[in-house]
């Protein structure tokens, strides 16, 4: 459903101002913007996008339409900000569904995208492109760009590695583990944990599960603010670089006295059981950092609390048979976006750019592309690399 | 005015459970609670208080009033959270004033407080002790607490230092400029500013201006955090002590092609002048972290500018002659109050209850006491200083 | 030649002194040797060892030997400590060298190693194995292991990939270079920039050269000791890691006017060229944490000074042309070993550690195994890693 | 005795290059020499000075004879560097004593210097004002410095108050604290730390006795390597000030299982008694980085040992009775001056500036001197201040 005929001209000022100010701190997209409107690369071309819609990805549709692309959007279930959508409609990007939309709206806005025979995939845990391969013929499509690991390993299941055009996985490329996952997501869940529990940080006992680029950015960030960090990690190697960062690693049996706060960040389900919970502290916090909230068996914990209450928005409350309360923040999901902003503009801007980039890469080497998920290439990698680096620098 | 008449059951139950978070983590009112519980010190008293009606005061107010104190309160006019207030007022504190009122009302609150006839003041910029030394006799009064020097100061003035009652000035307290200033303004002040903009830390380029104790705090957290600080500060031997600290010190009017973020801290007037706004960079933010708004010349800036535009709620873009957008947070208020949950709840469970040990060592001693402004006595800071630092402590 | 003959009881004593404190702190070789002492591994089989002969070294070789492995030693030129040497002989172990050898005697020590026909080798940039592949005939050869990278690359080259047995290069080892890189190498190069200079660290304005693991390691010992730390890297990749974690990155050419101290970490020459030096500052420092001296072009600062001077026995001070003087410091050798006393004992545990197992993994597995240089298998990493990670933890 | 005869010309040279490379590094001494060549403050004046001997002391006596002063000079018994000695004598500065005194001759050599009837002191210790008050009338004195708090103290009790001279007090200069306790100290000892043991920093268990300026200092450079440390302190305001810097704060009896290490900088005797020795591990060390020997009870541990060895020039190994061995690194003198360089190049800059500036004020006013013990002047402060900012900073 398009959205022209349901907003209001207030809310596009809204989201045109909030665009703005988005724009102004992701100068790579700003940049590649201008290289874009001078070449025309996607001239003819029909970009189908699948992506959050908020500031920052408004910012890369923007450029992209800017290169000449017919740039066809739609967003996920409950994250739509009607008002940026209805900015976007304006300046005539396609955008369909809303906030208020359920996963059966959602398969329809996919297929109404899919209906434009977009020669560019810009996807997300592969939505469109397993639509695609299941249910259009599509000659003319180009290749595309998958956000998630998650997303590449689907389409090899399902199609048996027989993927019939190539696309680039952004998600493995270093440069976004560095600066997504270890400063982004350690720098905003910091903030998350803050602006959730107005606590204070120095002298508060973390207990952090799992040590990945996440984990370690949130461990860092947390120890250089004067906090008490244990490090629980099962690999012995990342494990002993965590000592050697100077935290203490533990199993996670021996943190119950200690912990205050739990954040979970393994990228994998079950860090924490059903029987961890009732040996924590009473007022033990429990927060996520990973992408799904499965890494808390949180099933259990709610059916084995004795009363449950809502403390704020944010924070949830179980009463334990034995008596203790632990707290939940934001309902275990990522604590970074459910309690606060997501990551910074600047991160995004980086991740955003090598979608873009990567989508200028498939156009410029289409001759010369093998199929199935690949990831980014080198070139794009360095490129961007540099010009991120020229602008976080400063003369010395 | 009274608010039982306008309060919903379903407001006061909100108002029960952001105490009951707040409470838990403010373990020394907690144990005074006990305490005063047990001794009844109060028992007989009336403390008339002036203060912020929001959580964390809530647990001082019962705090006082399990030790046998009959409470009646205030707040200031603005901040008094309604759902707060009721729930006190359904334990049996008395509490005058609401969110919507203005100066006038604020006036009559504090004269419908003293026409209880405290025995025991609670004061915050001497609204309640000026009034009472002005219009009232009130011969059982034992004395009082002031939160701020600003009060002490003005008490001095008018009375040309003849206060015919002792006053204990909490701010001074080398604890509260510890943990209060250091730690809570430092922690705070980074989670407003990531709130307020969601832009990253690490690489960014911060001037602090000011290297008092709550300057201290905001550089070395943001150094912590991977950003490029410069210190602005006048006092030779507190610039030393910042170079030592690791940042460099600099002129203010060398800054400008530098600086990303401006964070105003001197705790006087006219940092930032006129002057200096159109020698900014496109696109630099202003945030002021001291108590007045007055550390830079806003009036100047708003006069000047050609175009003011509201971006979010929290950041308003001024475009000068020049064409540079100058992007002020939060109106120039305190950055952690105006933009986030203000001190962590730790940090004013010290503060507040230097307050309530300190009233009881006015009527503990109240045949031995000195007349006038006087500091928090050495006693009550080392207790409480050995209380927290229990409590903030874990074997090891 | 035998030293048995030319040490006294005296340096006997003061050897087996330094071997006793550094066993103490090589916890992971204690352990392997309980566990050798057990399961004789080595029982029977000759292991020929080159390698710097010091305490920590010689606490390997007393490992090795607990194993029933007949050890035979020999040592570099200029290196060799004599009373460690003296203190092994009496112990059994088999020692060839002395401190006074030249590169002549060297060879002579590997050829007498070999002619012990040994079952193993220990290898040290490729000596025995180059000597031993070209001018013995060693049927019983199991393999060896090689510290360096420089080693293996120098046996493919001259076989044309034709190695006649397995050699397990330990220095790439993601283990050894977290801990030995970042960590040893890092805190011992400020160590050796402390000792030979006597300067202060805060404050003073670095440049370091090459951000791989050595690098990272001692920039970030340097930015948290308070010093201002400006980072040179050619890849863009690691030149935004760098930035993100909290360093100005520059161009060498901006450096000039900036710098107090270089220090050189690229693993590569030629990282500071002839026309460089003149644009240095008055007083600069000049250091190298790289393995070679040549990061920089030392000869012609030599050739284009005007005057040397040898102020203390670890600074020269070249005075060149423009008048301006130059700090060189250990001539340009690796300041933490030619300034101090190298890598910690138990970064060095570490990876003797890893030489000791991947010994026994050779002879455990020689069966299984492929000829040429190759990784050290995963699950010696793994092994070792948990085990250290044990013995730096501390219950929680 | 005057050192000229027994000095050869080498070791003149030596201390000449020596104290040329100092000079470097000790900026505001220079500009101060230049100041004083200009300007004479001290023509026709001789000062009389104890203290050590060494390249850094050099640099300012040659700074007050270059303001016309005649500068006769002795040190310490056992500190004199003799070539450095000898360098300044060939300059025209009187020097006596030499490395191989004895308590004996440094009274003597205290009398040779006072035969010179000084007008100014610059005292170390007392040892000059006491001796010139019980042994000597000397009208023409003007005043004089003393180096340390106890020198103010002894005379003070000596004299009954009646001190009949001014004498400024360098040690309490605030700038002192913060530049050569907290930074100089705290560098020096991790310095010390490394050198004399060579073992890794991060994942050691430290446990800092006393957290003032120098404690806090360690302690803090410790964590920022990646330390584990415990923080012993007894007054609460400043322990709680530690665990807000990110410290656990222990009582002392609940170390010893944790601790690796320990160093004593409280100040004061005692911190460290018999009864704690045979509680510790196995293999624990122990440090001090306090004036004075006295913060363990050494004789002590020197005579329930079982066995002593001197395992290295710098670490003495006792063993107890129950078997384990603590390891004592100086014999428990200062770590920083006993096995380092002592505090760094610039930290002296700015301590004996402080005197240098001292002298000068008590030349400039020496009509209106109060007498006895008294601080260093305000204005000597902040220009000492300023210009030592001025030098560690750098354009931004």
């Amino acid at each position: 459903m398009n959205l022209k005929n349901n907003t209001t001209h207030g809310s596009i000022e809204e989201g045109k101002r909030s665009i703005h100010w988005t724009e102004m701190h992701m100068p790579l997209l700003s940049e590649l913007k201008s290289q874009f409107a001078k070449e025309q690369p996607f001239a003819g071309l029909t970009i189908g996008v699948c992506i959050h819609v908020e500031p920052k990805t408004a910012v890369l549709c923007r450029t992209l339409q800017a290169g000449g692309a017919n740039v066809v959007l739609t967003g996920s279930p409950g994250t739509t900000k009607d008002a940026v959508a209805a900015a976007l409609q304006e300046e005539g990007i396609t955008v369909y569904g809303q906030r208020s939309d359920r996963r059966n709206e959602h398969l329809q806005n996919i297929h109404n995208v899919l209906r434009h025979h977009p020669h560019l995939l810009m996807d997300n845990g592969a939505d469109l492109a397993r639509t695609l391969i299941q249910h259009y013929d599509n000659n003319s499509l180009i290749g595309g760009t998958e956000e998630t690991t998650t997303g590449a390993n689907l389409l090899r299941e399902e199609t048996g590695e027989n993927i019939p055009f190539p696309i680039i996985v952004i998600n493995d490329s270093p440069l976004k583990r560095i600066m997504e996952n270890e400063h982004g997501v350690g720098q905003t869940i910091i903030e998350g944990f803050m602006r959730t529990t107005n606590l204070i940080l120095p002298t508060r006992r973390f207990v952090i599960v799992g040590y990945g680029t996440c984990g370690r950015g949130i461990a860092r960030y947390l120890r250089n603010l004067g906090s008490q960090v244990v490090v629980i990690e099962t690999d012995p190697i990342a494990g002993l670089e965590a000592a050697l960062d100077g935290f203490r690693v533990a199993r996670l049996e021996d943190t119950f006295a200690f912990a205050q706060v739990y954040i979970t960040v393994t990228g994998r389900p079950n860090a924490i059981l059903k029987e961890h919970f009732s040996q924590m502290n009473d007022g033990t916090i429990l927060a996520n950092a990973g992408h799904f909230s499965w890494e808390m068996d949180l099933e259990s914990l709610r059916q084995d609390a004795q009363h449950t209450e809502q403390l704020t928005a944010d924070i949830e409350q179980f009463t334990l048979a034995n008596g203790r309360r632990l707290m939940l923040l934001t309902q275990g999901e990522m604590l970074n976006l459910a309690g606060g902003s997501g990551n910074p503009a600047e991160t995004m801007d980086l991740g955003l750019s090598l979608q873009a980039a990567s989508l200028l890469y498939l156009v410029q080497q289409r001759q010369h592309l093998i199929f199935g998920p690949q990831p980014v290439p080198h070139s794009v990698n360095n490129t961007i690399a540099g010009q991120m680096l020229k602008h976080l620098s400063y003369k010395i």
